[in-house]
């Protein structure tokens, strides 16, 4: 089953706990010769989701410095399996309590399954297993074409919907405000809400878009590999994922069949390509933006215990990197799947 | 990648195409000395999915015959592979054109990724593809036990939402109309919609929800074969499928966290247990209902060619088992992964 | 686990037991584009493997017809799976008794596993189910280099050992004498053994050699994946091999290493490369001739039971065309992985 | 492919080169409340493997000292991948020349296929790689039932053989020797041979054999995952492998079946089970004992550079516990696949 390991060709295995000495990323299948910085290609993704790194995020505080083991040679990589650690430095244990289930946490279903957990911090359920998750992204992202741009965004934070998006948007627009909501009168409001959050020992939820531009037709490998499940696997996986689809899959179960589907199919460019298909059409990228949205549920650390400051009051902002990471690990998993397609003679 | 196959411990492998000779699945690692009776535990769900079964459905007419080829011996399977196979019947090719890329189809993405595609309806891309999981889906519920309950019905279809629906419902209850909402009222609404639709040669899409009960806690296994992300990509894999939540995920996420995480969480049987965690907690069952959403675009077959009749204007009803299928294949999956979690001295 | 699923990139699925209705094979992850015509790449090989194709093996009589039932569409794959069936028409189950265990076959550890077994003659255990591998194969080699030749022959068959072989071989050549050794002086002496051996009700083993010519360097992924390991558990995997080696290994095993080592390693073309490698270093072919021979045990049917003629007295001849198949999977499944080593930038 | 990963239920991923910072382990798939001490259990195993332990190996000197970084709490397992470190000290790079390729490595293949590769030792095609083997068996002995044997030893390296082997032996008789031989005279004899190809730069290759006893029927699933291939594969990943046979394989290629099959199949416990199976008949376990041989090439380091120290003139004796090990994982992976293969009910 290998239930740590996510990918088929190229696949990235993690180990650590949140309260344990460190976590780890393997990653297998990669190929050789590509060049890669840690500072230039990895640290910045991880620091886009460590900890600390607004006021609206925990305290506590990690420099998730990203370690090599193998894999890597005189700066490129050498076919062989890579291996990333990240000592964990700020774990505070004492926080918690072995005879408590946190509610809304895995706790209780962990310790019914396994009969013995680490009752430190989440373990394994704790979010902060997704750096590994953005060290398999990082590296994913050095293998698509460098025209490829895989931007997620903040789409909605509780009730508040950022409306004013720009066609197109990099990570440094989504990263000009502390919310990652490029919607700058939305990011306002959701600032407010969030410091109300941390006070009242409030959480909440929200909603983060994905788009994927400029990534080659022909990615997805039907009928069980497709492009749209894999993708929804990948980000359901997220502790605090509750919600997939393409596009805004509720407006699209209600539309009506002509309109929904309106856009010339007979000729040209656009011959069978569908308007609303998001990127994908029969499981498989059609080379137009894909398009999809991550719902998210409030975290689950309220009340007294959220007050402390050791738990964020909405993950959707720091979750932003994961969700980008999880796309690229899809994408370069399905790139290189696309030079197995057809047949070459020698 | 195998891309043909679906689950780890149980897995299915479909193949066949929608106008080839025939459809076939193969089922491995299905335990020895279950009692298998193709017309009591196969048939009937073959019968619920098969074209032609009401008027709201196309009029392609196919019986679906289940023929076991290998894996079953004097009505009792033996550990071996499980293959069954369905003759095509009613398969009419002249319908297509292969020079016509149907819009809202895999069409063009097909023939863009393999070169080469069977032009004639579809392929492996048809919903007739999803026969070969409902046979998978059979087998697998076979394997649960008897008191667990998978039932899928119709939530919604175009803007018409079920609201009065019982507290449990069995899979007679959801059959006794054509469109499988057990709201007779916004059934009757439905029916209207989609004759409407038949004439028009319009298409609707939907929701379908999904209520597991009576199954254990324990089942998912962390960080990537967690239930949930299991089941997104069990229901993404499926053609029209769009979006996933766990209950109304779009609504959880806009909910405020102190409210949405409220329940007892101290102590007796429900400590720790989230009263908003539909089923799944940290990715494992923790033994209460699992419900979910699964989110269907419009049929894309519209306008002249949808008048003809072998199209279904709305493919959601029909979809209903499908769902169950899939669902039943994940659950057996982790019921058999459930025997691996703790140590067994001998 | 998949236990009837064979290989990675390219796999190939098994189902059927020896005295059910028919025996399948599932191939997946198969490109598009590649021409298939039954009569010619197919027929051929099952045909060499088929039973009754002389007067040295068993009187079961099976056309073994292969039937396309998927994945090729006007004569070439179009990636999806490739699903083929073989009607068993042959089957007399009336010759066993399902409460005696024939020793040396899996009669008993079945059992035991399952509880509940197909006692009709072997069921997935008879030699049978090679004929899927044979498909499979067939499939494989279509995959390969025109240049590539696969060829297994009758090294050894009892205490007979072909010293006579020519330095090429093509399975014509192979195919010349029933026994499938290519020293005719040897092949008359094994010929006369095998008579004797159906008279009496006795049995014998062998070594079947394989030598792959024309492959190219560079298959065979370390350090689980090597082309090494992979042949083996290939080979180790058919009912009646017992033993594998690269080249003649027990030989090597008393060689010195300053001889067995010997060969120019510093420049030219053939710098570092081993010459007594057998055609695979550090677990990559190096585009030199693999070589291995596998090592059977003596048919397990001797006595009164082998005397009624439906058994081989050895089964070596016919497995020749299995060994093949079986490397060729092994040999397609690289060759497809071959060309994910390195970074292609767009 | 995941290439660095064995094993289907309990899987070991290895990471690491051996001139890089770390050798690495990630075991998953391993059940929850087993007891874990890394001074009893895993450092044993390490050292009978690690380099400078007597003057017939290498004068590489490594503690190889095994620090656990997940998986593990308060001293038992909790159902997470268990990842074990082990920091490479004593790599002294400056020994090999970029631009040479040594003969009888995997030098040269390695870079034909990458293009770019580590030139620091073997880098992952290093004999290093497999003290990670080493530390994923000994986990997987922790699975296994407490009676059960694992035990290889020397049976022969060069010409000198074994002869007089005791009916049962245990790590200790073993170990009693440098050389594993468990024959006293024949152990004195290849004490010499190695001494002397220490100071002649000459290096032997050998046989191993393994033991398995008390284990129990039923392991090993058919077709491709039977318990003789999976052995098969697992000793051939090795690097210095070159064969592998159940018992004698080559004398078992050349008996009668009559003389051969000799033995009581009618009735009683011994019923159907084959005297001359080594305890795996149909690929799965019968409960008698396992034996398997290995061949090892001869070591490939010879002349000039063998005289330098650091290399081992005959690699058989430290890879006795690699061989336990590859075994152990084998062994714990279907004994964890037992608990799948009847139906229950609840």
């Amino acid at each position: 089953m290998r239930p740590n390991t996510f990918g088929h060709l190229l696949s990235l295995t993690t180990f650590g706990e949140s309260h344990g000495p460190a976590m780890g990323a393997v990653i297998d299948g990669f190929p050789a010769g590509v060049s890669v910085d840690v500072a230039r290609d990895l640290q910045p993704h991880l620091d886009r989701r460590r900890p600390g790194q607004s006021s609206l995020t925990t305290s506590r505080s990690e420099g998730d410095e990203a370690n090599i083991l193998s894999g890597v040679f005189e700066g490129k990589t050498i076919g062989s399996p890579i291996a990333v650690l990240v000592w964990n430095k700020n774990a505070r244990s004492e926080d918690y309590d072995p005879n408590y289930y946190r509610a809304g946490h895995a706790d209780r279903t962990w310790e019914e399954k396994y009969g013995h957990r680490d009752y430190r911090g989440g373990g394994r359920a704790s979010g902060r297993e997704t750096l590994c998750r953005v060290i398999g992204g990082s590296f994913a992202r050095l293998l698509l074409p460098k025209e490829a741009s895989i931007v997620a965004f903040t789409r909605q934070i509780g009730e508040h919907e950022a409306r004013e998006v720009p066609d197109s948007l990099t990570i440094a627009d989504v990263d000009r405000h502390p919310t990652r909501c490029p919607d700058p009168a939305v990011a306002r409001e959701i600032t407010a809400v969030l410091k109300n959050c941390k006070k009242e020992g409030d959480s909440r939820g929200g909603v983060i878009e994905l788009w994927v531009d400029n990534i080659p037709a022909g990615l997805g490998n039907p009928v069980f590999a497709k492009m749209k499940n894999r993708l929804a696997s990948a980000f359901m996986s997220v502790g605090a994922v509750v919600g997939v689809g393409l596009g805004d899959a509720p407006a699209a179960s209600e539309a009506r069949g002509q309109k929904f589907h309106t856009g010339i199919a007979g000729s040209g460019d656009d011959a069978g390509i569908s308007p609303a298909s998001q990127g994908i059409q029969g499981g498989i990228t059609n080379g137009r933006r894909i398009c999809l949205r991550v719902y998210f549920k409030p975290a689950s650390t309220v009340g007294s215990m959220a007050k402390k400051g050791r738990h964020d009051p909405c993950i959707v902002p720091r979750a932003v990197p994961v969700i980008e990471a999880m796309a690229a690990l899809v994408l370069a998993d399905h790139w290189l799947a696309r030079r197995l397609d057809r047949h070459i003679e020698s």
